[in-house]
């Protein structure tokens, strides 16, 4: 290749940005797109170099001013995997403000800020992407904005939240009350010390937002997606935070399972959005889905319906996604959104 | 938009070339890309121009010459929706040579020609986009080529045929006998007079060799994929013609269900290809997998296992993908492996 490489600085060494530092240092070659540019790590920003150097990141590019590396004029594309609100929305806009392509995984910031940011990356021109925001390494924003362009969709629905699917399955099959299965969780990883976010419904909530900008063309509001309904096993209570055992036990004498299905379908006038432990059938497809498991289901004219399943979540899953959207901008592919007209607010 | 738009001539008006043309007639707002040029319908080659008169077709752009729109000056973008080999490779051979791209659903000349069509458009720097041509409207090349870029794949394996997997889930369900469901298959549409190129496992194979053009890529020869082998049930005979209703019956006694498994695995030195009738768990992803819908799954490193499921034929499904190609092509996005290095022939 003849191109000028990609500067590429990540900004967050956890689960997934080592796996992409990982990546970026062992398989540039393989990952550099024959019709695009060859990706270079320039940059590492960590919260603690010496336990970054630890941890056998290059010693070289260890930095712990993320800010500093969005400024320099040494790097090119920035890959925000620090997740929460602040500092990675000030960096994200930073650069794409700087004419910075950006690639994230961060749901909460896309969901929460997607209007600024699309409207600073339109400005600038500078491409944001974030396929890893929604089922780790599951195709499904890509596929919706490309392959699937030509539809009209109707609704989507899904199990995107594996902690939440995990301790669900869990409650199932043994039998035990929520506290239990969550406690048990969380000593196995598979839970954060502070679940709020998951077990309530704010991270789903969080990924359907972003499903529906690429699927109805708007940017919904988070706070406007249901996360309890009186009818709902859990007794209106957020996301899975109120389910029992007795819910489940329920649901599995009637041939059901409860799930927390993320849910947004289009109707005359605007787009519904949900987020509720829901009885479904156990024989279904969302039903068989379980575990750390992500199913999103598109419904659309003329396709009909497509699912898109796999492993939601991982260092390893989450980094295909983030290492192909990489490759992407290589290409000049664009943002996510590239393609699809500008989206309304729905807000 | 002020960009100039591509005229697309649509050669063949069966059940997939009607949905195409009356999205081209009647959506051309919504096929107009944000960010590449509108579409505008410039012809429709047809086998009898009475007859697509009747069916409602624009009469003031059919003609039965499909040759003279790949050389008409006035069309920039062919769709080859005629099947079968010839005339359509020459069709498409010509389009790419003047240098103007296709779009394609034909399993079978991009896997017998592919070699020779990926060289052709190569060197003239017109794009192919087949997406189409494997599970209808379910997006799987372009994720493949895309999202999942950044992957080793290890193996790729489906159900990729709706009338086999029709025929096998009604021996499953009904108990007949191979030749009774095939007959029942036929006058319902399900199986076309000549069955051989389904039945005998053909037209998975071809799919399985698009597939692994994208997933390993290299170009197979369709030739080299392995249809019967005496272990399988069907006694050997290829795809599912040899498969009786006591091979289905010895299944379920084992919990099991039979389905023709298309699936290409890398191995040290090669890739191996076979497209057999299988026993495998009834309550497995594809053992669940029933009638006419498709299911393929991807199995890569670092991602893991995803799948992509959904109907696999009709022509409205698979107008879905056409369509997508067409405003891929309008976007500039190049042929389907855009961005792949180019394949290596391991015929």
């Amino acid at each position: 290749m003849s191109r000028a490489p990609l500067r590429v600085a990540v900004l967050g060494a956890g689960t997934v940005g080592r796996e992409v530092v990982r990546a970026l240092r062992d398989r540039t070659a393989e990952l550099t797109p024959a019709d695009g540019a060859p990706l270079e790590l320039a940059g590492v920003a960590v919260r603690d170099i010496e336990r970054g150097r630890a941890r056998g990141l290059p010693a070289d590019l260890l930095t712990d001013a993320p800010a500093h590396l969005v400024a320099s004029p040494e790097t090119d594309v920035i890959v925000e995997l620090m997740g929460g609100d602040e500092p990675a929305r000030t960096l994200i806009a930073a650069a794409l403000t700087a004419g910075k392509s950006v690639v994230t995984a961060n749901k909460h910031v896309i969901a929460h800020h997607g209007p600024e940011l699309e409207a600073l990356a339109r400005r600038t021109g500078a491409a944001l992407r974030f396929e890893a925001s929604v089922g780790g390494g599951i195709p499904v924003l890509g596929p919706l904005a490309t392959e699937l362009a030509a539809n009209h969709v109707t609704a989507v629905r899904g199990i995107v939240n594996g902690t939440t699917n995990y301790i669900l399955t869990a409650m199932h099959h043994e039998g035990r009350e929520y506290d239990e299965v969550l406690a048990a969780a969380q000593s196995a990883g598979y839970a954060e010390a502070d679940p709020t976010g998951d077990v309530e419904g704010h991270d789903a909530a969080n990924k359907l937002v972003i499903l529906a900008r690429l699927a109805f063309g708007v940017w919904l509001d988070p706070a406007d997606v249901t996360l309890a309904a009186p009818g709902a096993p859990g007794h209106a209570c957020p996301g899975i935070t109120g389910v029992t055992s007795g819910d489940i036990s329920n649901a599995m004498s009637n041939g059901e399972v409860v799930k927390l299905i993320a849910q947004a379908e289009r109707t005359a006038d605007r787009v519904v959005v949900s987020v509720l432990a829901t009885r479904i059938a156990q024989d279904s497809a969302l039903g068989r889905t379980d575990g750390v498991l992500n199913r999103i289901e598109i419904e659309a004219e003329p396709v009909g319906t497509v699912a898109f399943s796999g492993p939601g979540a991982g260092g390893a899953a989450t980094s295909s996604a983030v290492l192909g959207d990489l490759v992407a901008i290589g290409r000049g592919l664009g943002s996510t959104w590239a393609g699809l007209p500008p989206a309304g607010a729905a807000r």
